[in-house]
């Protein structure tokens, strides 16, 4: 059961760290996993991000795009030698740092009035955002990708709401599959839960979803994984493990330095039964920012 | 020189096709893109995205990060549970679609009436957006990449200001790297120009760009290529060749279908001479949106 | 019946003209509504603007409130020469023209390729907004202000939904309350909808509404009246009457150009039967805006 | 010279209380006001808010208006029975809360730990915003406003930059009026600097503004005034007077309750002479917000 203490990986890589696991995944790693690369079918693991469509928290704004310019502004461009009928379509965006298919900065959980490997809670103000482990700081990155899908190995469509993936449920999977976990890997867990929330019929109700209990923080620190992904919204399991306020988010975030990528999108990749893969993850560095809508790439 | 008459790739791909010249891209160029790779180094293309610090057209609004919660409200999360101490910092992120460096989408320039592959510009609508060629259908991909360091190869620190980039510049940068160019590739070319203007004793003044001109939209068209990067505003230079409002915009975007990415961060990659690389994109696939800010991913 | 042509009011200020029935109220009548004021006591009649729980049309963006600044952010004041302890809050609003309690200009509804006056629908584009009758000109007014409360004549706590409010209604209401209503006049209409819908212990269910018929248009029209206001979303009746699309819109924005305002607060006046009133309004003149949300107020 | 103590309104109108000096004014202050107006001029005291042309502190998010339904949009009606030619515009506004014109709540600015009548800073979180002290509080008023033209009293255009303007000067410019200042007034400042600073030709540059100092504050609280404006950025000089960081705000907000008016726009006003008025503020009543953009209208 996880008791990484307070401080599972803090100073491991330099007291000033604010990459955390990572770190583990050098050049070589990186080479490794393209050398894995058996297909190169190239999978986009995002959802659309719309008006209203976008599954969230419901306290968070709803993502909007805004018209900034469009065919009937053409007038607007004579300033700059625009010809009749020529002219160019723009956009206003805006999203919660935690919509749609998204990266947690290790900035966004604080416990004990600190962030992870003891940067203080305070290096987050409202103004200026994360001075410390902000998403520029780990929101681009290359690494070798393991997809464990215990709804496929439970012989389930989807888990059932509140279902907890324990440390058992993931090496169980991982040996049905025959997939080894690497050191800097990054494990994506498909639970099934957001396929099963956007079918067209209607799916399960919004609240309760199935996710990571503690005792797979104990798999994933044993194998050295560098990021967690999977397909619901918070990764762990809502309600959470043992009823602790967002317990396996402190586990990893703050103690383990490990990123969370939420509302993955994995239909795709579970019936190709593509279970090793490089993923490849771009997040617009804003600037003091504690996360970011992502569109995780990964090539088999 | 260009001469793409009305409809260059129209109907190349099919009458409906939304994708254009990335449709070069399948899983065989894929896997050679990854067995070209061969120092596993990732780079990161992206500059930061902040308040005033981003680069862009003046027009546009400013990018901006907003707190959406933060250690002060830790007592508003008592009604999930929280305890003392723990809580989670979240922002909402507004950003202009073409802000730092991004992705036109290539419903993003119309002419005559028309995006690529003659969708009516009356596709878009402020309210919608892009119900064609918008975003979501050429965010992601992975392909080779060739940077062609026009800048090294001139031997100027930065093309100067209005500076036009031919095809025989193209040809001679990559006679003079050794660098093969192939249908599928990803052409980057670099001016030096966005590092000028980011030196932090100040740079040349905004306004006019170096940039490609029309000779060399027969080089792209002539060796297939399926996006063009650059490390300025506009990929074209700024004042348009011949004057022409937009004129590369028409030519790669409404003609070739060929995606535009602006404001590369270039100085790493040019720094370790990488001249062949696999890019990665993923683009938040913001429901009808005309382009997105991305952070690409290079592996050397 | 409503049959104003399709040019009722138009030219009839001049053909520049972009305030519409505003231009009733000169000084004289504004004297002459202060001289009617009796009691002094002030009313707002907005409610008010919050995340999720502002009534408006679905589609549109909820209205929100986001911190720029705040206590934690002291430390950046060290520029300013800050001291300990010392320091200000301050936010960013965004919030759809048409949320809430708000006005519409003018211009927010077009028919026939024209907004009120014959200026053409095309005076709008996305990127500049409003080139004319926008909520610079018709937001900064007072006059005399008459509530016509229908629903206390009719003795009922609310109109049910869909309840078409009628000219006999509104004469008879006007007899009932011995109420005189004069050219430059805003009628105010009480349906108690608003009241209904925002009871804690929960009301009828949105979508339809009781609100203004045609025929009440000419009432409007044979008063003269400058501005009609209602506590309702739309002033009209949803579904719309005789189920033409925007009918009370058309007939009052763009024929007469009667400006509205729209989700009024009016229980405390309607207690204090407090029929005539100053009313005074002050919009943002947001420059191009179609309409702002706004707080009247009236002085009994 | 201003020594208010730590408290000087402070438990004045309730331990509770939230409204400050605008405490002060009664319905009989509002009918002695409405009594003194003699010409029944309505004057817009707001400037335009617009994209980079509102001043405000540099630090801020430039004021947006967006389109969220134009007439190119018009098919998406349909969905609601549109016809040909019918729709509707709409935008979404986006503002600072103090840009522009503008109002501070008294919870603008803390001060040794609390706002206005001991409230803990703690009030305000950013999630949240003020739950104490907030603009719903203050921004719904009508009284008498006495304007001072200290800038025509000195004889000058506008009072030079950095100009601190003292009690002496206030009384002076009152008695050469030969205003009466009364309880529950507002106290409007004119500096002209506004006015210079949005010549078209250009006026004085940014930075120092003239203002209010801290004998002032002896003036306002001698006279019991319940609201200060000014046509500058601040009511109180750039500098602040003797380098106290906010001084006046901290004198004003936070010690005597008395709400402040930023950029009112003063030259109708100034040419007529109209030195009292009945002044109306409506506030959009933004739950939680720190303050709002106005459009203050006086009546002559």
């Amino acid at each position: 059961m996880a008791s990484n203490g307070r401080t599972g990986n803090w100073g491991r890589w330099g007291d000033d760290d604010e990459r955390g696991a990572l770190n583990l995944v050098d050049p070589s790693v990186v080479l490794a996993a393209l050398a894995g690369c058996t297909t190169g079918k190239v999978y986009s693991l995002a959802i659309p991000m719309g008006h209203h469509s976008t599954p969230q928290v419901a306290d968070r704004p709803i993502p909007e795009r805004l018209t900034l310019a469009a065919p009937a502004d053409a007038p607007v461009y004579q300033l700059y030698g625009a010809v009749e009928g020529v002219g160019a379509n723009e956009d206003l965006i805006m999203m919660p740092s935690h919509a749609g298919t998204h990266m947690d900065a290790l900035c966004h959980v604080y416990s004990d009035g600190t962030v992870y490997n003891g940067h203080p809670a305070g290096s987050f103000t409202p103004k200026l955002g994360a001075s410390k482990c902000g998403i520029d700081q780990t929101g681009s990155f290359a690494c070798r990708a393991v997809m464990l899908d215990v709804a496929a190995w439970a012989g389930e469509e989807f888990l059932e709401a509140g279902r907890i993936v324990t440390a058992d449920d993931l090496e169980a999977t991982r040996r049905a599959q025959g997939t080894e976990v690497r050191p800097g890997d990054a494990l994506i867990v498909r639970t099934g839960w957001l396929e099963a929330r956007r079918k067209p019929e209607g799916g399960p109700p919004a609240g309760a979803e199935p996710g990571l209990g503690l005792s797979a923080v104990d798999f994933i620190r044993d194998h050295d994984v560098a990021v967690v992904g999977a397909d619901n919204a918070a990764v762990e399991s809502i309600p959470f493990d043992k009823n602790i306020f967002l317990a396996v988010h402190i586990e990893l975030l703050v103690k383990l330095g490990v990123t969370l990528i939420e509302h993955l999108w994995l239909p795709e990749m579970a019936a190709d039964r593509c279970f090793e893969s490089l993923l490849v993850v771009g997040a617009v560095p804003v600037t003091g920012a504690t996360g970011s809508p992502i569109n995780p790439i990964a090539i088999g």
